[in-house]
């Protein structure tokens, strides 16, 4: 059994209140570990919430990573699903362990869709088709 | 222990490879399963890759809903991640599940953000930050 993707469940507990209240902070930290782990980004939506709290999601051509943070209990659940074997999500993860200076991390890793494939090799998404993306991109990069 | 979050996992085997295909039509799909389970919605972010398959997000203010389909293996990787007790997410996944004519689902249930509050109830993220929020959804709408 082939898995077409990898989705890694994060918990972190004990972070840094203050980097867990500040969108602009979350949303650099979760592009630049997008980046960190080599994906490709199409989109980018992250919210700030009353009283406090980020929610925040970055689309990437390999699937997502997502966030939402409550600073009142120092806890943040992240999620990073990756396809394709370019990537590097475990990377990605520590490296948003250490930006948040979180305490106590746990993960759970689960593989997603589950294919009978004997042994080739299974498709992802590569490339995000290129207008389209571009466009939306841009246009998400305005909300900021 | 109580848990800050409701992370449903769900698999969705043998569905119908065309509704996988069409933005526009998962997009629609994702947006009403938000509504369904009586989510506050506050980002969108939809994509479409080569050769074909969807990836998207919908941001609510009490977490998010996203999607990353398959069709070549008719198989969608479906996550609907929720907070506070006023939402109905095993609905939504059950309308996504009819609106894809999936034959072959499983859901896995994540309590996220586990949390010892001796029978205190959990604060969530009720509503967005009204301005930041409207502008946001304003902004990202642009990009369908």
């Amino acid at each position: 059994m082939q898995a077409l993707g990898r989705h890694l469940l994060v918990e972190l507990h004990g972070c840094d209140p203050e980097a867990l209240k500040s969108r602009d902070l979350i949303r650099e930290i979760m592009v630049s570990a997008a980046r960190v782990a080599n994906a490709t980004i199409v989109g980018v939506s992250f919210h700030e919430f009353s009283p406090f709290g980020i929610s925040g999601m970055v689309v990437i051509a390999e699937s997502h990573l997502s966030i939402h943070t409550w600073p009142e209990y120092r806890y943040a659940a992240l999620d990073i699903f990756t396809c394709g074997d370019q990537l590097r999500p475990d990377t990605a993860a520590e490296f948003i362990r250490v930006k948040l200076k979180c305490k106590n991390a746990s993960l759970v890793e689960v593989r997603r869709g589950l294919i009978a494939r004997n042994g080739k090799r299974l498709s992802h998404k590569v490339s995000p088709l290129p207008e389209k993306a571009a466009h939306a991109y841009e246009e998400l990069s305005m909300a900021y």
